[in-house]
């Protein structure tokens, strides 16, 4: 058992531009940050998006990132559905009565919810109790397979500043966002040792995996 | 006439790493930083190391760093001797009687100083009128050549902040140092869109070009 990041970036270091809102989640600029694996067969096929997309290396990697995850950890913004404030009951996530984690979901939040039990194997549930007993269950419930911390940039942050993640799938796509929000730096001493595993690029973006040392 | 910038950066986007100092001019880790260039031809020759080195990609950029400049800009601290305070007359640099720049070389400095004449063709010049200054006399020295803003990372941000950065070599070697001096991202509204025009992976880093648009 593992626990996983994966981030897209700018060459600039940003995981999400500024003025994220309802309408542009990944704040200005940020949709760039996606490109890469939009097109995808892997892609394509998690989101329900029917047969097709490209193969090679982009695909390879969404692959090797959905692989073997038993269960996700999202904030509330990525979750959506208001700035932390209480729940509206008919937010349901950004994805749709199929959502594309097929696993078990867990969501911080300041607001108790009951879990949302969703179509194609992901249900939600809902974490008051922060992010190291959103971590806990998010283990129980993955088993043998792998955590997945799946953003956004803060909560990234956190569980990075923690010293829990074992591995790191960075994706730096050549853009330069200007400011937003960034994945890594100054993460104080938490930080663990990584060591640089692998580095393979496409005409997208350079694929980084990140390991943690020892 | 163009001004460039060369600099190599983390992967989490660090110029330098923390506690900068006589014996560790780059910080702590940054000296990885150096690496993909120390062995190649190009640096051996232009650093009086004689003949030899790596020739392929590292080396092509290292050429394409070099070729063209007609003069250089450094910051204080890249320039050394002493934290920013008065001129120990002793001091001429980290670099021996032999400089690898060959070519008028603009120092900022709150200090002034008579110029110091280097052998191979590298004159130091201290400039106490700002940044401005520096870049208008740069401008003359190198007349048909380009400016290179040869750092450290403090002045390449005051550069690009002021917008007159034309292209950007960025060399992005596959470490983290978790903190010290950043080169992108935070520089105000000032920096000016860049488009990414070339990114070249050799297994010591990943070679971007940036071009200012327009």
């Amino acid at each position: 058992m593992a626990v996983r990041l994966s981030m897209s970036v700018s060459l600039d270091g940003y995981a999400a531009g500024l003025e994220q809102r309802a309408d542009a989640p990944l704040g200005t600029g940020g949709e760039a940050l996606h490109r890469w694996v939009l097109g995808t067969r892997t892609f394509r096929a998690t989101h329900g998006a029917g047969d097709g997309g490209t193969t090679g290396l982009d695909d390879d990697v969404a692959r090797e990132i959905a692989d073997g995850i038993g269960a996700s950890i999202l904030g509330r913004r990525m979750f959506g559905g208001g700035d932390g404030g209480p729940w509206d009951p008919a937010w349901r996530g950004w994805w749709g009565d199929d959502p594309p984690f097929h696993t078990p979901v867990f969501v911080l939040t300041h607001h108790p919810r009951e879990p949302l039990e969703m179509l194609g194997g992901t249900t939600f549930h809902f974490v008051t109790g922060g992010a190291a007993e959103a971590l806990e269950r998010a283990t129980v419930a993955a088993g043998d397979l792998d955590v997945r911390i799946g953003g956004g940039a803060a909560t990234a942050r956190r569980y990075l500043a923690m010293g829990v993640v074992d591995r790191i799938d960075l994706q730096v796509v050549p853009v330069l966002l200007g400011a937003g929000e960034r994945l890594l730096g100054d993460l104080g001493d938490g930080l663990p040792a990584y060591r640089v595993d692998a580095v393979r690029p496409s005409d997208a973006a350079v694929h980084y995996r990140l390991l943690r040392d020892g």
